[in-house]
This record gives structure tokens, sequence and C-alpha cells, in this order.
């Protein structure tokens, strides 16, 4: 029995990621649904996509990814079912898959949404049966008809500047306030955050407390962070806040 | 092997969530859990209550709805296990069951409290235990004795006024901050809180961004809610806020 | 197949701890993932500690116990796997793992870092595969070298002083904001906060709300708690303030 794993916005204290595993428990008494995160910030898109490209691929092949950040739920956005690099994905036409999406060997289908589903809990009347339906054996063409052109969303790319500074930006900033911006991991230089210099060094721990420090993060990115406090606190900083990688000077 | 659902509002950075997990896989080393939530606001009765009401007749047949939001631990209040609608429950006698105990076919024993129990984790040391051995095939009779008067709460029902107007309120706030009413989908008329006139609209991403709006919710009660906002937080609503449906005007 | 419980302080939103569940299913798609906690606080050692001590020995043998609040993830911190009492724990060598290793019959491994892994992310590149390999029958001994001497962490201890006052501390303020601390189930006497006498209680919901109380809580620890409150909040006690246990005087 393939996995389904559950990413949604909804908090779990109102019910409603109860009600979804309700719905897909019922369906499939087998399934076996492993939660990623219901704390994404209520509609945060891009901070989702960001989990995903993260996770979808580190599971076995066969895996469903269930994925309700949906704050078109009612409107005419798609709903999507996926299939990209032997995992299936589903969830709402609004970017939020698009790691998957951006995939070469992609196959997308849009899913009807039955007469009786409510407007504003697709996760329950439409994303849920449409997971539990690949976890039982269905081929992803069963689902619905073919789908050409879903929406995109990408990270911003850094900017290399006529004099070899790389001009990037804060894309997320994570649980322990470190800011990840879209560098990728840098090989010298010196890294500028306001008016900040910010050392290069190997791990959070290294300094002291209090310090301000870059490291290559676990996805290959650079990230700022505080040694034993928040990043995104001390500084000031969010999302597309600006962060340069200035080159190294010729005989250092 | 029925499924053990879990609802409580421990929070899971304490270990006591993971306590009562122990509890259950030491007894049955094959149990099934699936977590709901652990966010319930602290002590939030009826929060948990509305949470269970969405969710609790989703599960197949034979699942186990464990429930321990719990304020009255170790004083004179019942722990209960209850059958009805062909699923169990087990919680605290404080009204948390309500949507189960409200229905017919409902059968309840009391769980006695064994001698070394700790007077305030019943969560660990009653309910998790019941809950383990009606997953392992117990009749509900087995647990306890027939108990007849448990506590019920209820819903507020929403009242007609003489003027045709129903005078509802607000039941609970979600996550999104959405105003869940006691207010049965309606078919028109308009939708007042305070001195606001809010439109009916099908989905919460109608109108632009900022914009006030009714919704029919998934459950059929009417919620207010604003677009990629917070209705709770720049309404000023909560709980028990009232909000009246106006009839629309005979020629309209 | 034993189950894998997963204690972090990543929380769910950054894709981290998905992340890890992926890793481990792909090494072994049998797995059994149990969620004790991602929300203990950033970097919270002794918290997560306290945590672990709760629930450990109340899982099956066999348990393995993946943990991963890690602030020295990189730095020259031994990565640990470990048996006790039966059950497996993998962590990092910061104190975390105490409740297991202070036990008689513990044996410990140093897990050696794959020359690829992360500087900033072992739970993904450490210690989930050595939690996969235990799972899927490794011996302890083949996951690395003995290790001699972990890192110690221990609560501090309270103390009687000359007129049998026992001085104590409060060691957690759980999400209750209920203080629990280091003085054991006394069997009588009274309990001093500050400048306030705090009756001892069977549980908490005796008194009258927001009455202060003291009842022997579920590990067999004192803890002050306020009905229907926050002791925490109310009393602005916090991890390390002190209380003191006065005797009763002889004719009492």
């Amino acid at each position: 029995m393939p996995l389904i794993t559950l990413l949604t916005d909804f908090g779990t204290a109102d019910g409603y990621v109860g009600e979804m595993k309700g719905v897909i428990y019922a369906m499939l008494p087998q399934a076996q649904i492993v939660d990623i995160a219901h704390d994404v910030a209520p509609r945060d898109v891009d901070g989702a996509r960001l989990a995903i490209a993260r996770y979808w691929r580190r599971f076995p092949l066969g895996t469903i990814h269930l994925v309700v950040v949906d704050p078109g739920v009612g409107t005419s956005r798609a709903a999507l079912a996926v299939k990209s690099d032997g995992r299936f994905l589903v969830g709402p036409d609004n970017g939020v898959l698009s790691p998957a999406l951006l995939r070469s060997d992609v196959r997308v289908v849009e899913l009807p949404t039955p007469p009786q589903a409510s407007a504003t809990f697709h996760g329950r009347d439409v994303f849920a049966p449409a997971a539990a339906r690949l976890a039982g054996g269905s081929p992803l063409e069963a689902l619905g008809r073919t789908y050409d052109a879903p929406v995109l969303r990408r990270t911003p790319e850094a900017k290399r500047l006529a004099d070899g500074t790389v001009s990037g930006e804060v894309i997320t900033v994570d649980r322990f306030g470190n800011l990840i911006t879209n560098l990728v991991a840098p090989r010298g230089g010196s890294v500028v955050l306001g008016e900040r210099v910010v050392p290069i060094v190997r791990s959070y721990g290294d300094g002291t407390s209090g310090d301000v420090v870059a490291v290559i993060g676990s996805s290959g990115l650079l990230e700022i962070a505080v040694r034993d406090g928040s990043a995104g606190g001390t500084l000031g900083a969010a999302r597309g806040t600006p962060v340069l990688l200035r080159p190294a000077p010729p005989n250092a």
C-alpha cells in the first residue's frame, strides 16, 4: 500500500484535517497516512511550495503527496492530480505543486468537482478522495482529463551583476529564524545583508552566542543564522530582503 | 485492527501525548493511532466538541475516538466509553463527547479509575488503556457499568424573531480567522454583524482582497470571512458575537 | 516491525521533518513512524530531555526513539545510538538522551558522519538513516564504535536545608502553564513560591477558578497550577524559579 502524505495550512484543532483523514480511511481502510505539516502559514502557497521541494522526492516511488493550501477553493482554479518522477501529487492549481510540475516527465489531469462538493472544502470533497483512489491503485488518467497548462511558481533567481556581485534575496525564514536565500553554495566571497558583512562558516554552532553567520544549508542554499537566536528577529529580515554575495578580491 | 484517533489539548512538546501513545502501543503493539489534533486551546471543551462533530462519523465503523480535553481530571467527573453509530468514543464526562451522545442508538459505560491512577493524568492511566482494550476487541460493556446521564453540551440555536430576522452568533473562530456561526445555510437575505451588512458569496476567494464576505461553510453553517485575511482579527469578533440574518425584502 | 518515534524542535511547516520521514520510508518502506513532538522550543535540549524521560520507557521493547534537538549540528559534538532497557535511542551527544544514558545497562556507539552529509542537517543525513537501520534489524554495534563518555545532563536536585525546608525549583512549564518542580511527592507541609503559600490539593479542578494550587503530578513531582488559568503567566514563574517545601509544624 503506497503512502499518502498530507500537507495543509489548516492547523489541526478545527477538525478539518480529521475530516480529510476520515474520508481517506473510509474509502481505503488500509491507507497509510503520513503527516507532513498542518502549520503552514494560512494561504502561504510559496512556503508550502518550498517545503514540498524539500520532501517530495525523498519518499518511495508510488507515494501520493496530498497538498491542500488552497486560498482559491471554490473559484475557477482547477483541481489537479499529477504524476512526476514516479510519485503522485494531488492539490490545487495555484503553483504549490510546481516542484513536481517543473520536471520533464510530468503528467497532469484535472479533477472534476462533484456536484455535492462544498465550495469551501475541496480538501475533503475533491482532493482526499482522489488521493485515496490513487493509493487504491487507480491510474492517474482515470481521475480526470489531461490538463495542459498548470500554474507554475518559481523561486526568484539570484542575478549576477557587472562587478561580479550576485544579488539574491531571502526566500523563506524557517522556524529557527534562519534566513534561507536563493544564493547557491558560494565557494567564497563575502555575504552582505544591509550594512552587515556576514562571515561564511560551516555550521550554526560555530562562533559564539549571538554571532551572525552564513552557512551552506541542507538544500545547498546559503542561509543566514544567528547563533542561539533568530536571524529573522535580530536582523529584521523577511522573505524578499536583499542579500548580496560579493566576490573575493583578486589577491585575497 | 480498528483505528484509534487521538484528540487532546496537551500540545505535544511536554511528552504527555507521547506517554499516551506508549501506553497504547505497549498494550497493543499492532495499534493504528491517527493524530487528529493536540493544539486544541487548553481546556476548550466546546472547541473540541465542535471538532469532534466534524470528524467522528467520517471514520470507518469500529474506529475508536480517544478524546482528552479534561479540565476536571481527578475530580468527581466520570470517565466514559461510548458506542454510537458504530464507532466508539472514550473521554471525560464533561460534554465533549456530545455529538455522539445525542444520537438515539448510544450506549455509555463509566470507566473505573484504577487505584494507582494519577489524579492529574487520566489520559494516560484511564482513557488510553480503555481505547486500547476496545481496539483489541473488548466489548463496551466489559469496560464498565452502564452510565445513564452523561453531561450534554449543545451548540446554542439561532432564534427566529417576530420580524423574520434570525438571531444567531459566532460559535467558533477557525485557524483562518473565519467566524463559524450557528446560522444554517440561508437561501438569501442579508447577514449583519454589528453595523456591517455582509454579502453572501460562494467561496472565500470571491471578491477582492480585504473584502468581508459570508459563505456557506463545509458543515452547512454560515461563515463570515475576510478575503486574504482574518475575520476574527479584522472585525474584532469572537465566540458569542451576535450575527443576524435579515430576510430579503418582499420584492427584492 | 519496531516503532520509530520522532521528537524534534523543527516545527513541521518548513518540510525538514518531511525530509526525515521520506529518508526513513525510502530505506524501510514498512517503517512505522510515530510522531511524538516537533514543537519543542528551538534548541531546548532540557525541555526535550524532560519529555523523553516521560515517554521513552512507555513504548514496547525494541522501539527506536529518534531525537533531533541539536543546536551543535556540524560541530565536533558526536552523533549517538544508544541501547538502554530494551529500547534504542538515536540523537546528538548533548545530554538530551540522558534519561536512557543514566541507566546501568546502557550501551552507546558513535555514528560516523558520511562525507556527503550536510553540516546543518544530521537529522536527515545521520540520525534518520541510523534509526531506519536499527528498525530494519541492524545490531547497535554495526552502526558505530563504542563511545565511552556521553554528555549527561541532570535535572537539578532539590536540597534539604538545616531547618527541614526542602529548597527546589521549577524545572519546566508545560503547555497549560503548570509549573513542574523538582520536589518529589511531599506527604504534607506547605509549598512556598515567592511570598505565596500554596495549598496542596488532589487535582487541578479542586478549588475555585483562579485559585493557585499545588498537586502531585503524573510523574510524582510537585506542580503548581492555577485553576482554569496559567500558573506560569499569573505568577511570573519560569524554569529556575525557586519553590520551597516547608515542613508541617510538629503539632499540626
